[in-house]
């Protein structure tokens, strides 16, 4: 193999891939970058003396199409990649620019790091990680097999895409968030030092992504340009509209103040939906799942005890709510699971002296009144415990079909 | 003690200041959320008998005043503090309710999560944090000082201010990120579901703030709308800027390109410049370092074995610069570090074989032909390790001053 470009990304590939016996030979118009790609463990400096299987072309978007070429035309390689972060712009370059399509694969590894440069570098950086390839009509069967085990070796996750639809996904996903960062981050350069005693995590958190390298970024950008404006264009609607919310509270409009505040309350409940979908929350609990329910007694430290070990049970804490019943006054915490793991955790629980109860959530479908229903079943200790597994879960499934 | 409201904030004072076996009084108007800090062992739910020492008013910005004023009435507390994140306004109806502004002090720790509500309380929430308070020229010691003890009981670091100067503080470093994170997480409503496939770590990080409470959020950017306002407007115009150089670019306008780059460019590397400020790095190295240049043999995984070595010796490896020295060929990791600590850092390299050899960084004060001049000492085994340390550290000294 040969990696062109032993940066951040070039020579983690190389120390992925020689952690398996692969021989990689490191090229970089850097030389030192090469050597300390080599010395770090990555592959050898230098060219290979025969063509090799597949070459790994790890520079920035823009210069793609110009190093294929070259190193097409030098004979480097029987099949080529790049890991540029836009793909149909460098595909244009490259259909453009190459005599040979058929040999070249897009591709675009989900993994970084603000720091850059070899030094950064980590034989594990692609791990469970997306590794997108985007093959046209003409790349051939070989080339995208090659581009595939080198992918496999990096312990990543292939997923196969149009390179438009990778560039809408990543301007979305990747390349508008760190501008947002960027604009957030540009705004500290103001404002007293003191300021900064009172900076938490969540800053440093909105703001990390800024870090990255800004010739790099600024080159991704130039050559995403379209989809991350129509991102920001939309963000920029919702930043005007709090902007007037916010300065109609500030000179403190009594007229509009409640719609002021509904307009800001909007933003903050859509932030929270957008947020769902990467942290794969649905709305409204999944079919079959079991809500259990736990008496907590009020001594003071029960329920910690409790909450630890739920979450040695594996419970999501994020998902455990605190309910009172009126008519019995008991306190009680309350969760869901899936319908396996609730029936194993309400008998660790029920084993322990917990006093704990299933809840069946049963989904109805969206209309009016489509709220999900709770219906309580026996209490614990009524039978319940003797029920088969199978069956249990075959009630659920029937509970959860309308 | 006492805690109006159990929420996050207010149930984990109580866990915090009850390990010190002070007896605390949980109050809320969800009578449920009280008993649950109680089980959680935050104190007993209920009013007190008698009047306590001091009580905590852990309710929304807005709620302050009303809440303040009607818990001084019933003669809760000898004195009150609130946990509102915004200051001013809450002074102001303080000011305007209550009968005795001289047993109050307002104040801010600066701890959360994004979970809220009793279970997610901690009793470490607040350890190590700054926790601004804000007395008035009317707060009497007595009361200023029983906050002081509770915030100490808590492991928090008071940070005393005044209420404008926090609020322009939190507006940049906590509030204008906030509605940031929340517009970008908005964004993740549209796009499809295959590109949420692509999110990572980064996207995560920018939006993760986005998930708190939409109530409690909305109320805060009212109380401070004016501050917040200014920061999200200038944020806004470097947005408009950006926006309109994406566009030149989306269209290839070849005149304008280059413009369009540096306008881009210009925000990341401002947006580098920020976050500067809040990691603590200063432009140069700070006067005093010295640099250390480690030869490296170029087997593979020589370099990777020094950077574990030098991550062990507290080498921050983001300083660490791979160079080559032109004229001897030979590949160097080259760091700086603290006078003191590069001499054991230096010993402890050389016992074990590198060539480590000592540079010193000169600093030379702003203005023309100011860059740091790096000055090699004589190479690592001629005489250097026989230098006194109190010798050396003069020497630092002396070359630091020009």
């Amino acid at each position: 193999m040969a990696v062109v470009g032993t940066g951040l990304i070039g020579t983690s590939v190389g120390l992925a891939v020689s952690r398996h016996g692969v021989m990689v030979h490191l090229l970089d118009q850097d030389e030192t970058a090469a050597r300390t790609a080599a010395a770090l463990g990555a592959g050898v400096a230098g060219a290979p003396a025969e063509r090799v299987d597949l070459a790994v072309i790890a520079v920035p978007p823009s210069k793609v199409g110009a190093v294929l070429a070259e190193q097409q035309l030098r004979g480097l390689a029987h099949a080529y990649t790049d890991v540029a972060s836009v793909k149909s712009a460098p595909a244009r370059d490259v259909l453009r620019t190459i005599s040979d399509p058929v040999t070249f694969v897009g591709g675009h590894p989900l993994a970084g790091r603000e720091r850059s440069g070899p030094l950064a570098a980590r034989a594990d950086l692609f791990e469970d990680r997306s590794w997108v390839l985007t093959p046209t009509q003409a790349t051939s069967q070989p080339a995208l097999n090659r581009v595939l085990e080198m992918v496999a070796l990096c312990g990543a996750i292939p997923v196969v895409m149009e390179d438009q639809a990778h560039d809408a996904a990543v301007a979305l996903t990747s390349h508008a968030p760190h501008v947002v960062a960027s604009l957030m981050a540009a705004r500290l350069q103001s404002g007293p030092e003191e300021a900064f005693r009172l900076a938490g995590q969540g800053l440093r958190d909105v703001t990390r992504i800024a870090a990255g390298d800004p010739r790099l970024w600024t080159d991704i950008l130039q050559a995403n340009a379209a989809a991350v404006a129509r991102v920001l264009r939309a963000l920029n609607d919702d930043l005007s509209a709090v902007l007037a919310a916010l300065d109609d509270l500030a000179a403190a409009e009594p007229v509009r103040e409640g719609h002021s505040v509904m307009r800001i309350e909007d933003l903050l409940r859509r932030g929270i939906a957008g947020l769902d979908r990467i942290h794969g929350r649905r709305p409204g609990a999944p079919p079959g799942q079991v809500r259990l329910r736990v008496a907590v007694g009020e001594r003071p430290g029960e329920l910690a005890l409790l909450l630890a070990r739920l979450a040695e049970l594996g419970v999501g804490l994020d998902d455990v709510a605190a309910t009172a019943s009126p008519d019995r006054g008991v306190l009680f915490a309350e969760f869901g699971l899936s319908a396996v793991r609730a029936e194993s955790a309400w008998r660790a629980l029920t084993e322990e002296g917990w006093a704990a109860e299933r809840l069946h959530a049963i989904t109805v479908p969206e209309g009016p009144g489509g709220a999900a229903a709770v219906a309580p079943l026996p209490p614990a200790g009524s039978g319940a415990p003797s029920l088969d597994h199978q069956v249990e879960e075959e009630r659920q499934e029937a509970l959860s079909k309308p």
